[in-house]
């Protein structure tokens, strides 16, 4: 077994032991948010990381009210130049913890009076200790350079803090059920490695989503570079429609991330399109009406609400792109050219 | 003559005009910029304007010290769900003035008592008529459906407001230099057709920036997919390193904008990296040593300031597209399946 497939099927634990352990520090961290009363959140993050604070992008808003904005970490560090962040709460996340970039954003936010918050997978890395507060992932170590569990336990920490900040009590039920709509995903995506061998030889790939699942399009598109070295690009549904489809000639693969929820009908469309272009066509849902418009859908639990679907909607993706790596004989744990801790300034 | 030739050409004017006729225009936003003193700058755009935005990230924190987010329409539109924007001044930015995403994102920011600006090709447009300010681009209509002339201007229009908040002479002057560097970059870029017949049959390709670059990689990938259809993606050097970096096989060819300036190391370094990996290596540079790490240097004037760099940077990139498209016999006005107006919601 090799260690990613190892670190795909922990997910479930490692979810249930965030939420469990960081239910009342996600309350304290809200509380201290609340007191300080931010104009916006910034959050800074790189590869991975900065898929899932695409993710706070859409929970927070619609949850809580607070406009998240991405870090632009060259303007700290090659350009020395921290925009005024004073009234911002401002949030890093990296598994590693490592990053100087996202290290020096945490600092100048903090000397400038912001709120902080760092969340990694290492309480003793340079970012744990940067910060205000720090959310620990406790996913145990993950060995595989691919991420898998630190990016799904990172969502949840985000939508620990986004039902901390609504203080809703639907949404603290939905996150207890949370561990378990992820082993029946796990279960469901088990089977690729039969149909999957259809995509062996496929040599460019596209992955759609929109709204809360922006982040999962870009997050599978990742896993399959990393793992595959295959040209996989991420898009919003409605950004591709703005240049990108033009790239859609027949066979193209394309996963469209569309479970059911307020983005539904414009992702089926999308999908409607692309059978008129003779696209080659996957689907990620839980609304079964898909079968037609697709080669195959790859399911996650019917009553899972929208908000916490890209926790769950990301699996079946990891486990095609570990799957295809498999098939093309690619060393899974080890992708060429790449290291477990990226250090960028 | 191609429409898209033409509107390639009219740069440097369009530039010029711009320039002339905003100038005192975007002292007077300023000024209202500066008495309303936000907290942060939202920018709502999509395709080609979300890269002008992305611009608009490093010109506005490097320059004026004003965090600039982008905004997620979905959440406004899809989720209705407008974040919390009463303290900040609110973009929206569109060539046609058309995407109704856009221009609800701007409604729901005037609602809200936030400071609205829209930057648009049509003064009649729905959304140049939904703000407080308008900055019209006077580009001339643009026909061909790739955005070229209008892409500059919109950066134009951002620099033009980022020298009038930071009240700085030598911006000033700088931006008078502009429509001549234009010209001079144009010129050079002019030779494309025949070093150009190399890539005919490339299939993949890739293009970085960093910093105020960022937005170039993506403009220019952007360009190859709409003109070629080609999977081209475009990146942040850093985040290059992260993951994507993978995919690079020998012979994959690889554009690196890396003009003079902060970013400059960063991107030479990558440059020998992708080297060692025997990537085909292109650059847009003003400086010449590049050409030992590279096929070719496609030049920008040597003199130009890095915070400008960017609307010279993308126009060798946006003739070389073209240029591959017709190499290919590809209808260069009229990419296959694209419309002029993309209405997304």
């Amino acid at each position: 077994m090799t260690e990613l497939e190892r670190e795909i099927a922990e997910q479930p634990a490692v979810i249930d032991r965030l939420v469990s352990t960081q239910r009342d520090h996600a309350r304290q961290i809200a509380e201290a948010i609340r007191a300080f009363d931010p104009a916006y959140v910034l959050i800074a993050a790189r590869g991975t990381s900065d898929n899932a604070a695409r993710y706070a992008q859409y929970a927070f808003a619609i949850h809580t009210g607070l406009l998240v904005a991405l870090a632009t970490p060259s303007v700290h560090t090659l350009y020395d130049s921290p925009p005024r962040m004073s009234r911002a709460l401002v949030i890093g996340v990296s598994q590693s913890g490592q990053p100087e970039d996202v290290r020096q954003v945490i600092a100048d936010a903090r000397a400038q009076g912001a709120l902080t918050l760092t969340i990694t997978n290492d309480p003793e890395s340079p970012l744990a200790r940067a910060a205000d507060w720090h959310i620990p992932l406790n996913a145990g170590k993950e060995k595989s350079v691919a991420a898998t569990k630190t990016y799904t336990a990172e969502l949840t920490a985000f939508a620990l803090l986004a039902a901390a900040l609504a203080d809703d009590a639907e949404m603290w039920a939905a996150l207890e059920n949370l561990p378990a709509w992820a082993q029946t995903t796990l279960d469901h995506a088990a089977s690729t490695s039969q149909w999957g061998q259809r995509y062996r030889y496929m040599e460019r790939y596209a992955v759609i989503g929109r709204g809360y699942n922006y982040c999962t399009a870009f997050e599978i598109s990742l896993k399959v570079k990393e793992l595959c070295y295959i040209s996989a690009e991420g898009y919003s549904e409605a950004d591709f429609r703005h240049g990108p489809i033009a790239t859609i000639l027949p066979g193209f693969p394309v996963l469209v991330v569309a479970p059911a929820g307020r983005t539904f009908e414009q992702q089926r469309d999308l999908l409607v399109k692309l059978n008129e272009r003779g696209a080659e066509c996957l689907a990620v849902s839980n609304d079964s009406s898909l079968a037609a418009l697709t080669q195959r859908v790859l399911p996650i639990p019917a009553d899972v609400p929208e908000w916490l679907s890209p926790i769950l909607s990301v699996m079946p993706g990891q486990v095609f792109a570990m799957n295809l790596a498999m098939m093309k004989g690619l060393p899974v744990d080890q992708p060429r050219g790449l290291t477990k801790v990226t250090n960028t300034v």
